[in-house]
């Protein structure tokens, strides 16, 4: 018998007959004697359809009103996920955003969690019921209808799972877990049974998308423990949780992949602080986010060569920033030279393991790929490749560290 | 510079394109000053489209769960109808009915209200917005969302206009008002500029299906002035209020047909005050609503026969009850005997002026047009005739009270 909470995504529950798949899912559960709370997105396509009918009245909505209608897709799914429960013999009770106590700032479109009281959840768990809470919405101090933005549904279920001290939260979504490596790409993949917060972080912003940056953050804050596992079958997932002593042993967790990376390279800067100051002050205030930065100092001296990588929809936004700090600067130039692929392992024994980074590079030569802008960080080694040569770097480094399934018997 | 309460229905914001014709129509009123409160219903069709996959997910779902998903329709059109405004320079914000302060009891689909705040309508009225209020929708006082059941968003007008003291409601739907008899069968009816509640009653409970009579009667009951008129042009409609004076000139303000009405008799009952009223609590009990009522007593000495009519729809229950009955009194037979029609003429000045049932039974007779079945009130007489004569009927009795619009010119 344990507390769980349980949220399904638009996939989980994109139709009727999925729907009663899921209710009859959350019977197993139910059936055994644990307490479950479940969480719901919108039926996949829901939202897409909502935002288009929306944006057929007015190219630029307000976010007050976007809320006020996203909200109901997830409010549709709550009724109908609940009744199949009862058409199963299960009692159950759907609550929404507002209802479960799910209190938020008045950021429409994105709002922050504030505080979350459960509303009258633990009292239903009490008499029995399983209860369905909508995601991703919830409501401000002044009685507002919010959404939380991208992956808002994950971060209900999280912030749930902290309020009413579930013993696990269970995302299920359309992938068996987290993997060693993208399994479209490594055919030899394997799926991790655990992984701490920062390994799912950096496999999260590193272009596994499995699950939003922000609810592993929440979960982290509040330690809580949650497993990523499919709908579609009942095998166990991939279980996130904090750092262990035991979890020592394995140096390089995964290997994760970002093509949606434009490199930037900036010439002929004034080799001081200032200068390199300015520019990265003038991407962060336009909201780009920088990696994989070189600098190197040109051989005309004085003068130095700055290039990273951008996410590729922010080029514009770069550029535009770039623009403005070199006319204040009064010198430089600058100009986006395609996209590249980063490849990144992930890790948390990795550095107190001499040899990984000499590792990463001999895979890497051994697969003739040439590599440029190199970052690291305490658990992370990210190396810029041509997009076409990005998914044998995968399967290569993936290989180098042992990480390869065993072939099947 | 008026405080309004506008209602449009599923069909004046059933898509995109006339939801911004309902914020055009809207902004004219604005734009002169008034201010406007409006509520809309789902889009039509929607409510249908969520009914059927809720039952195709239980037979019989719960009613608490079916106002949850229900509710989103509203939702959903409040949002659209701000957005519409918005985009034609019109400040707007839409209001749940929770928002909105629409207090109602805990009874599911078929909510009554018990209290309406109007939230913070006043406030945002005095800033020079527009609020959108979502029609049929309430949250009880244990904060459950419900819904009001049929003819729920001209109720939530209604009682709007009263909490805020607006100083009309208009009812917009797709007929231009309310007329002397069915447009569709009498060519020459004509819309009518004003007719008192009681009238308005008897129109709706007699088939011109305009609106249910119990919004009709709250608005009576709190003496709000509603105007029923189309969302499609720009004509003046039919205004209901309080009787007055000068509204006694018109003696006969109507023809109303309803076609749902089938005859039962009751054949050999002892002609007794308890075998009569037996049969008539029992088909109080199953909630059968009894109209056109005869007794007959028949040759045989103390056996009397019943005849009456029940809305088609009823028949079944009413079966039952009769049958059940006649078991406890002990004799009795019982047959339907056929659908009828059933005529009425509406009127308040009707009782005083002599002559009218004359004129009405003249005019059947000279179209050759058998009726039976009478009933009388203050400001009605009801005739049950064969359903292929009604047409017929309706035409006749709408010349001799002389209802006919004079020939165009």
């Amino acid at each position: 018998m344990a507390l769980i909470v349980q949220k399904y995504g638009g996939t989980s529950v994109g139709n009727v007959d999925r729907i009663k798949n899921v209710a009859a899912k959350i019977k197993s559960f139910w059936d055994r004697g644990d307490k479950v709370v479940v969480v719901v997105s919108a039926r996949s396509g829901v939202t897409n359809e909502l935002i288009a009918r929306a944006k057929s009245i007015s190219p630029n909505p307000s976010e007050r009103e976007m809320d006020m209608m996203l909200a109901t897709g997830e409010q549709e799914t709550i009724a109908l996920t609940a009744m199949a429960l009862h058409a199963i013999g299960v009692p159950a009770v759907s609550r929404t955003g507002a209802q479960a106590g799910i209190i938020t700032d008045v950021c429409h479109s994105r709002a922050h969690i504030s505080r979350l009281t459960g509303g009258d959840i633990l009292d239903r768990l009490e008499e029995g019921k399983v209860v369905i809470v909508a995601g991703f919405q919830g409501i401000s101090s002044d009685n507002e209808i919010t959404t939380l933005g991208r992956g808002g549904s994950d971060l209900t279920a999280i912030a749930l799972a902290a309020a009413i001290k579930a013993d696990v939260c269970q995302i299920y979504t359309d992938v068996d877990g987290v993997y060693t490596a993208d399994p479209r790409i490594v055919l030899k993949a394997r799926k991790l049974q655990r992984i701490c917060y920062e390994e799912m972080l950096e496999m999260a912003s590193n272009g596994s998308k499995v699950m939003q940056s922000r609810s592993v953050e929440f979960a982290q804050k509040y330690g809580v423990t949650f497993e990523v596992r499919s709908s579609f079958n009942n095998q166990p997932g991939t279980i996130v949780k904090s750092f262990e002593k035991t979890m020592e042993d394995a140096v390089v967790s995964g290997v994760a992949l970002d093509r949606t990376q434009t490199r930037v390279t900036v010439g002929d800067l004034p080799d001081t602080p200032a200068a390199i100051a300015a520019i990265f002050d003038a991407l962060g205030e336009a909201a780009v986010s920088v990696d994989l930065i070189v600098k190197n100092v040109a051989k005309s001296a004085g003068a130095a060569n700055l290039t990273f990588s951008v996410n590729t929809d922010q080029v514009q936004r770069a550029e535009k920033a770039i623009g403005e700090a070199l006319k204040k600067i009064g010198s430089g130039t600058f100009r986006s030279s395609g996209e590249i692929a980063k490849v990144s392992i992930v890790g948390v024994g990795m550095t107190s393991h001499p040899g990984v980074a000499g590792t990463l590079f001999r895979a890497l030569s051994e697969a003739g790929i040439n590599s440029e802008l190199v970052t690291t960080s305490e658990i992370k080694i990210s190396v810029g490749v041509a997009p076409d040569k990005a998914d044998d770097a995968v399967r290569a480094i993936h290989a180098a560290f042992g990480l390869d399934a065993p072939a099947a018997q």
